[in-house]
């Protein structure tokens, strides 16, 4: 019963941090500065950058804010929303005030959430060049794959750059499950028009999950007079068994919450551009063909074809 | 007579402009800063933000600089290498010194070259995750898609925020050449072990062009002694018409300049990334085919062979 327990315990803290990890890092890369559990060195000229280069060059057309941003202002809003504070302890509203002051820029048909698709939804809509996710907003841009948290010390910035909490440990609330809760609800309320959701169906915990940020804070905050439709694509991972499609499953219960609430959907299962994607990042894969295998197969089986008809040809002569 | 003078001088400056407008613009898109010819807005923020952002989350795995960069004094050298000159007047070595401050950071076999194919180069290394162009590393990608010219007036910060000459003015030698010419020079310099070079197949004036920045800065400066092999890659541009292969026209070229060069080279024609990189961008192009087509394609087949094999046998049975 102990054993059952610690392994149930185990399952838990690793779902709770793979949905952490997920949303931290889009992808592990190395860190140059010496290895540290802290917020990144130079988490503010980042920051700053950042929220400045989004602005020279904009991710999609149509996505700029109405006025320019005054950044400065951003990263002192977004710092004072935990500075100085428990890191353990940071309200799920913590930064309120930071959604408030970064402009909406999520043009109609444009927003793309997902769950459990991190490693493929940022090169699809990097392709697709025309779906913004939340980490292509200014709301999420600015610190995503950054880490962050707050020091009490009255003597530091307000921020630990020594160290900061593990996102799973108990009984601790840490900024950044307050910054993508908020900012998860954030971009569900100012969908507007066709929004799309990618979801992984080779997931055997099941491609929507009811507790997924798209699940929690992002399809219930949806407004049914904004949104007017629902796009589901199912990625088949290369390589694993495909668990649900279209129609089953959590799938099923997804459409259904989107019908429930008024709006309409569509699911794709063998999504092209999802296919190429992943083929892209992996070409050698037995499931990736290239049109020289299908040059190469259909050259293969024209030969037997004409043998064939030959043969049947010279039968037909002789029965003649 | 006048009329071909014109028409020559019209292509020339096509040409130049071109060759400019691919190493400056990744991707366009769009400002949402008041539109201006001038120095990209913020440029020293960014510049900062990128350089510490490198450091953070480096683009492959071993690419870091063998001590950390002081990124405020890098961006003081940038801007006095310029600032206050004559706009047009930007020597070819202006860069020097900023070259000389930027450490290396060309792992081995990871400098990926291009010329005409900056539309998939960069997609390419991304899915790759495994090679680095200019544009990746902290020489290019401080300024990579920045615009940036000097003004001569002396209560300014030394740079014009309001206009730049164009790129193709006649006798106006620009900032952004001096960069570009000295940061090709370097990467060629720095190059070690296997290098690769992505040219395009479909150009009609030659996948290898004696006047890119590839021939005439990136090539010349590779040494034999460190760079063991050339692995060259033709893009098939979908939708284009293949003007050369391996092994013919300018590309031909190339190979025997790296075997004068006392290098060894590889030569693909239908890289597999390639196409999928491609496809990803433009997945219902009628050259990109999916697991369905396939699927399709020789379900469709094979009843035709099997209806054929039954009236051979039936044919045989009849002959008996």
């Amino acid at each position: 019963m102990k054993l059952l327990n610690i392994l149930v315990l185990l399952v838990l803290v690793g779902l709770c941090c793979g949905q952490y990890m997920e949303r931290l890092s889009r992808r592990k890369r190395e860190s140059c500065f010496p290895e540290s559990t802290g917020t990144t060195p130079f988490i503010k000229e980042i920051f700053l950058g950042r929220c400045l280069e989004l602005q020279t060059e904009t991710a999609i057309p149509n996505a700029c804010p109405q006025s320019p941003v005054n950044c400065t202002l951003l990263w002192d809003v977004f710092h004072d929303a935990i500075a100085y504070k428990d890191p353990c302890a940071i309200p799920l509203d913590a930064y309120r005030e930071f959604i408030a002051a970064v402009p909406h820029q999520l043009p109609a048909d444009k927003s793309m959430f997902w769950s459990g698709t991190s490693y493929i939804v940022h090169e699809y809509t990097e392709a697709a060049n025309d779906l913004l996710t939340l980490e292509d907003t200014l709301l999420g841009y600015m610190v995503d794959g950054l880490q962050w948290c707050s020091s009490t010390d009255a003597s530091s910035t307000g921020l630990n750059y020594q160290e900061c909490p593990d996102f799973w440990q108990e009984g601790c609330a840490v900024a950044s499950t307050a910054f993508y809760t908020a900012t998860s609800s954030a971009i569900g309320r100012q969908a507007t028009g066709v929004i799309t959701v990618m979801l992984d169906a080779t997931r055997t915990d099941g491609a929507y999950r009811n507790d997924s940020f798209f699940a929690k804070y992002e399809f219930p905050n949806m407004d049914p007079e904004k949104v007017t439709r629902g796009d589901i694509i199912l990625v088949n991972r290369l390589g694993n068994p495909i668990v649900e499609t279209c129609g089953t499953g959590s799938v099923a219960v997804l459409e259904r919450l989107f019908t429930e609430k008024g709006i309409e959907w569509t699911c794709t299962d063998n999504d092209e551009r999802v296919y190429h994607v992943q083929c892209s990042k992996d070409p050698t894969h037995t499931e990736c063909i290239t049109p020289a295998d299908v040059t190469g197969s259909s050259a293969t089986s024209r030969p037997s074809l004409i043998i064939l008809a030959m043969i049947l040809v010279c039968m037909v002569a002789e029965l003649m």
